[in-house]
């Protein structure tokens, strides 16, 4: 049994694959393979099904069909993003209420059955909305921009943004415990979260659907669904606080001698725009001459600078917040933590200010192949793992940053080592951009981005879970005895593990 | 093994109690028995104790010595705040490390050891404190308010306060899941808290203490310690992101022609105040009555009102504050939302106005004995539980609002029906005043409560946790579903059931 689709479109910008079809995992990564233990799908287990769902139109069968317009129609769902991974999923199921889901959970318990794929897509209704106290429960299936669209005509806001919102569920946001881009203002998803419907490995349904902001009657056991990436269970339906939607948004931009620097503006940022403060995101200068490369925009700043930092204000009132980022800019201007700044004066200048943030993975797909990290270092040394990093590659004459030379490829595969992120919530993505995808680069960068996060209590995955890729490193962020804690967890409520029917030999 | 001493602190104002020493829980409530599995302590425990411990002031021994200062010292631990309950242990150990208390547990769960009372007061370091993150880590006996001054030195404030912050510890606010005063601004423990070390039974220590916003490698297993009243583990440290100081805090008292206005005024303080509001306060004409009646403050408005609401703003920018404030009380009043209003010109004017709010538990009390119920409703029908409990006590007969006459006390032994709480987090306190305690009264008041709440899908306890008194209703808030689903995880951390050595018969 594989995890919703919704997880599938957790970031926005694909990395620039290869080109043609993805290898199968199976293939890719001959020591993970499919537990024997599990049985597989059947005709009778298709009607089952189709029993069930009540509609043929609510599964894509490949199984008794071999039909090539089948297969292309369930292609997508054994693809991630990333276009890293490929599985052989034969059989898509839609189920529409939380009963059909219980159902095939159980059944598939039942005949220890997996990798079949179950989609949410049709579970997509708005259930209640309070206006006044911001309350929002909606099925599990919702798209994330689709909440944020009904909530924005009620003068609300869905307390978490990201670039996939477009496209990805909300149940899935929740699976993933998905951070995104309005965390530093609005908080985690485990406080915003008030209640979860979810089903079981084997068929129960956890009804912890409370829309209550306080409720202390027992153990939270709706927060163990948040951040597990499907593994214990199905998440069918969320409570969710949804904040008043801000009626004023400005951005400032400016540029940095420094990384220290920009800790001081951060700093200052905090204290003096303290609740209006929304964003708080870095870029390094590589990061900005690889935008200005691919894009040709022309920059926010006159000069050129080490680091660049974007700030963003939400409030009720305009003038008070502008007022505030003015001061706020002229201050930290005096006192030369920061060289040189602007302030958008409308929506259009605040939106382009954004695209030197929002644009820079998309700029790296356009010049090769990424490797990327997405992790949680203490603020301090948060931007010295990418100078560490860098070191290391020059050390091994891998690197080099002329992004016209194309010819040295084979030679100097690394063109870029970029460090960017949301600067507020101590979150780096290290990004490191090749010509060709090389098996030196991967050496030179793994177990050492781990070790070197695993030292200075880090997270190896600070938003996008763990899933296959970063499996086999759990431990460089979680101790001997948290792994087997956890393990006892999934033991609990998944004793025939058909929520990952997959080991590693 | 009893919880820490942290809870008995949890609210501010102890109920009158009947006076003199508090009936044994024991005697009390006959159905409630030390179970038989559980050993007696020793002198032979008690010196292994003492090796733990390493010096004879960490523990109090009530075993070995029956004098009478030791009785005495040992009392308070054993006592309720509400001196509804009373235990009878003879041992208190107040352990200075994590190692400490992670030997003790081991020890007892091995013996079958119950009712030792574990106390942290000892554990009562800061740990560290990032001034740029806003990230705290303190040991869990810090007391709150050591720790939120701490905090106001560095310009940051503790996302959390409540009236005992002088004496309770952060441990037992986290073990409790405290709501307190701020959550509207700052949301809850589930999104504030980091990080969590705490012991299990078995004496594993639980290293969660992350000081990263984002960390998604796994099961977030921290949060089934926030809310689980120390039933599963005891909390050694926290880990907590803290806020900046708001720079200035501003306040509004107003009257109001009904609950259903008071709910308007709330939609509009969110719209209009949005990110600068930190309280939405309600409390009914009654209550008021009883404040003037006790402490003979003059009212904040000249008329009398059905209902008054109490609105704080907390920014970093008083004048933009206090103009948006302005602001809002004039188009409430504008709109006939509001009849009358004031705001506070000054600091001392707003505590005064504060006063009408936090002061009427203790008003309360020093009317008579009060049935207190802390409970969380659907804003749209919080405070119809109040017109509802009313209305059956006076069909009952038992009800006379007249507070001068103590007379009939006998006759008509209720002298008021109040509603008061965080309108903000739909936050009710039911408080029901006795002349004298009196089972009609019970009988009237019980299961009633908890079955309105029930149909509803409010909450029987929103702030203070279950304990003894509701754990019988545990049904009126959670399926059967959810109990079983609870009690799989209290069997997995705690088999033995040393954390909780009493059954029910």
């Amino acid at each position: 049994m594989a995890r919703s689709g919704a997880r599938r479109h957790l970031s926005s910008t694909p990395v620039r694959s290869a080109g043609g079809v993805v290898r199968l995992t199976s293939e890719a990564y001959p020591n993970i393979v499919r537990d024997e233990r599990f049985a597989q799908v059947t005709a009778e287990d298709v009607a089952f099904f189709k029993d069930v769902l009540g509609s043929d139109s609510a599964l894509i069968d490949g199984v008794t069909s071999e039909a090539a317009d089948i297969a292309d129609d369930i292609a997508p769902f054994n693809e991630d993003w990333m276009r890293k991974y490929r599985g052989q999923g034969r059989l898509v199921l839609k189920p529409q209420t939380t009963e059909q889901v219980s159902r095939i959970l159980a059944y598939c318990n039942d005949k220890k059955l997996a990798v079949i794929v179950l989609n949410l897509s049709r579970m997509n209704n708005v259930i209640s909305f309070d206006e006044v106290s911001g309350v929002l429960v909606i099925d599990a299936g919702v798209i994330l921009e689709v909440a944020d669209q009904y909530l924005a005509e009620r003068g609300h806001i869905f307390p978490l943004d990201l670039g996939a919102k477009g496209s990805c569920q909300v149940g899935g946001n929740l699976a993933t415990n998905a951070g995104g881009l309005r965390l530093l203002r609005y908080g985690n998803l485990h406080g915003t979260v008030l209640g979860i419907e979810a089903v079981l490995p084997d068929g129960t349904v956890v009804d912890e659907l409370s829309t209550l902001r306080k409720n202390n009657t027992g153990y939270d056991l709706k927060q163990l669904f948040i951040g597990a990436e499907g593994t214990i269970g199905v998440i069918t339906k969320v409570a969710i606080q949804c904040p008043q939607r801000p009626k004023a948004v400005n951005v400032a931009f400016f540029g940095l001698e420094s990384f220290k620097h920009a800790r001081l503006a951060f700093r200052e940022a905090k204290s003096q725009l303290s609740e209006i403060l929304s964003a708080f995101e870095l870029m390094d200068a590589t990061s900005q001459n690889i935008v200005q490369h691919v894009t040709g925009y022309t920059r926010p700043l006159d000069g050129d600078y080490p680091f660049y930092c974007l700030v963003e204000t939400s409030g009720s009132n305009g003038e008070h917040d502008y007022a505030k980022l003015e001061a706020f800019l002229e201050d930290v201007m005096s006192k030369e933590i920061v060289l040189d700044g602007v302030v958008a004066q409308d929506e259009t200048q605040a939106q382009t200010l954004w695209k030197w943030r929002e644009g820079v993975p998309e700029a790296l797909g356009h010049v090769g192949g990424v490797y990327k990290y997405d992790v949680s270092i203490p603020l301090e040394e948060m931007y010295q793992l990418v100078e560490d990093t860098k070191a290391r590659i020059q050390e091994a004459g891998l690197l080099n940053e002329d992004l016209a030379d194309t010819a040295s490829a084979a030679e100097h595969p690394v063109s870029a080592v970029v460090g960017y992120g949301h600067m507020g919530d101590s979150n780096l993505h290290l990004n490191v951009s090749t010509r060709v995808y090389d098996k030196r680069v991967e050496k030179i960068l793994e177990p050492f981005v781990y070790e070197w996060i695993q030292k200075r209590k880090g997270s190896i995955s600070a938003e996008h879970g763990l899933g296959v890729a970063k499996k086999a490193f759990i431990g460089y962020s979680r101790s001997d005895t948290m792994v087997k804690l956890m393990k006892q967890i999934k033991d609990l409520y998944d004793p025939n593990g058909i929520m990952n029917p997959y080991k590693y030999i």
